[in-house]
């Protein structure tokens, strides 16, 4: 394949953004991220969103918001893979450069849920699982994460404090991250004392939704020098997987088989290991998933994830840095959006552009986006060496 | 890029599928996509569908389709641009495999509409057009096409009954369609007599929705001769373009220059001109749309496509045949699933396969799937020739 360069990011603070339209969002991200890239104009528009058809009423997004930001005639297709939304909107756009068809394309995803009623957003996540099985007999998406957080527990014999680590660590490199929804800290006993929304998951273990879009330009790695971008980051690693949509249907629900084969076709594609990773973007929807998602990906053993939060190797300074711009936990989770801010973090990241939440000198990143309960999994490693 | 081959197709009959479900009827497409290819197994799934979140409650079908045929572990996304969904998941499933990183892929289409109250569909179908400005207003789908009729019968001074050759057309072909919602021949009479349903258009300008799907089997064209296929179709040209979503943005209203962007750039892509086309599945959602896109593509002057009707040219054995399975007028409208159709019967054509509707001699055939008004229009062209 063509090998694609990233030469252009932007982001929205992820909030209740009463004041702004679906279009509004979508048209700030890419804006930004065409004046960070000092182009006007692009081929085509992959946009990665979950929920407009209910939450906004309208379809066809893509035209919508090419229209929008003015770029009538441009290609402007929509992806939707549930809460992986954004990082499939990102793959199309890398495989439609990469095929050479496509020389400018922006990657943009968006999501605007608080216009929704709280009971309406519930229905709308829980098609993310399976309809005839799941959502059917009345199971929400947090229910189905109470489900496998309470089993792992059981067999792997930990508490639920245990969990502590992965949101304190959430909500501290939030602070620095002008985007985030969040900008204060959690502690321990906050974290204990927080009421319980299933049984055992409780607020602090759950992400908050939110209004967010954000953006990336690709073009070919062999044009970038018409750009004069000075730190240029490629893509090393694509890959997506699925597992069976409803959770009952897996032999091992404790096992994210789609994390684990994306993960490592990723790792194969960069030539790399999970050794080599300087910083990882998981997807910490719920604290459940943030440890069977670091399992997957070979970061911890199998059962023994909450030890790497304990032992404190999640921080900016640790063995493998995590959230480092707050993870869906604290900057938010503006659901169909929330892949496309993990890679725009990414890159923060690999520019050495995250301020005080900077990574030194990382050269390897990967941002990990899982749409239901692990049925849908896409995970991207970046590089700035090229 | 990396020519593509298309060695398999499947369809299911478009009709009122009370006794299966979305992802049985994807499945039936699937399942017959893959026998026909003479493959068990693939890489990627690419599905077209705009409404199943609405008629359904149930996103994120990619996955919960792959799940349903036994490809648990392959990538799954779905791709929506409304009206045009089927031709933009075909198109994102080119790219994918031209792009060197995908070997096998699935382009599917489903939609499963009739479940829901005809209310709702009409609110559903809304959603491809502006929700801001049109949707908001209470304009529905066949309204924005009723009123860019009427000003075509105005500025170039047609009937309404001069616009019966599309529909007569499309029902004589669908007649020996096994795959058609109608097997009923329409004469000029039950045209004219047809009830109004938003003037001028009337039930006979109209296009039935439907459930169905259709899927295509996508291979390299260098790995072919590993699947002992004789008749290869492949990719001469795939092209996407986007227009304002509102109508009322429009210079010029009666101009489709998504429609003539895309099919100028898959000409060129082809090396062909319109002349060289054997056949056109074209997009008659309505005969309004039939006009406006002939024109767009440049079998017909400006205001002059009614001729081409009236002079019996869009026969199968006429200068430009098209909807030769029926079209959407004849063998339906399933929404998300028509533009997969209409590569699946330009590929019967091209291979011969098409019974009592072929047009002989037919190398190059080309589908046109328009989303919205006109917004979101997605062309390819295939060809036998290699």
């Amino acid at each position: 394949m063509r090998k694609v360069a990233l030469i252009g990011i932007g982001q929205t603070i992820v909030s209740e953004h009463w004041e702004k339209s679906l279009k509004e969002l979508a048209g700030d991200a890419i804006l930004d991220a065409l004046m960070d890239a000092h182009i006007n104009d692009f081929d085509s528009l992959f946009i990665g969103n979950m929920m407009s058809a209910s939450a906004n009423k309208q379809q066809n997004i893509g035209a919508y918001i090419a229209d929008w930001v003015g770029a009538r005639g441009s290609e402007s297709i929509r992806v939707e893979t549930a809460c992986s939304s954004g990082s499939a909107a990102f793959r199309a756009a890398v495989l439609a450069v990469a095929s050479n068809e496509v020389d400018i394309a922006i990657a943009a995803a968006v999501e605007k849920m608080t216009d929704s009623p709280n009971a309406e957003i519930t229905a709308n996540l829980a098609t993310a699982a399976d309809a005839d099985w799941e959502a059917s007999q009345g199971v929400s998406f947090v229910a189905l994460n109470a489900l496998l957080m309470q089993r792992y527990l059981y067999e792997y014999n930990w508490d639920h404090s245990n969990f502590a680590g992965f949101s304190i660590n959430a909500h501290k490199n939030a602070l620095h991250n002008p985007h985030a929804r969040f900008h204060s800290e959690l502690s321990k006993e906050q974290y204990i004392s927080s009421p319980v929304i299933c049984d055992p998951i409780t607020l602090m273990d759950a992400s908050p939704i939110g209004d967010g879009a954000a953006a990336v330009v690709l073009v070919p790695y062999d044009s970038i020098k018409a750009y004069g971008h000075q730190k240029i980051i490629s893509v090393a690693g694509s890959a997506a997987a699925s597992d069976t949509i409803a959770v009952h249907s897996r032999k091992d629900p404790l096992w994210l088989s789609a994390a684990e084969q994306s993960a490592r076709q990723a790792y194969s594609q960069a030539g790399i290991t999970e050794k080599d990773i300087d910083l990882f973007e998981y997807h910490d929807a719920f604290t459940i998933m943030a440890a069977l998602s670091l399992e997957a990906c070979g970061f911890a053993a199998r059962g023994k994830a909450p030890n790497l939060a304990l032992e404190s190797k999640l921080q900016l300074t640790g063995h493998i840095p995590v959230a480092t711009m707050g993870g869906l936990k604290a900057r938010g989770h503006p659901v169909g959006a929330t892949g496309m801010y993990q890679i725009v973090e990414v890159i923060q990241q690999l520019r050495g552009e995250a301020g005080k939440n900077q990574v030194n000198g990382a050269v390897f990143g990967m941002a990990q986006n899982i749409g239901g309960s692990g049925s849908n999994v896409i995970t991207h490693i970046l590089t700035n060496e090229n």
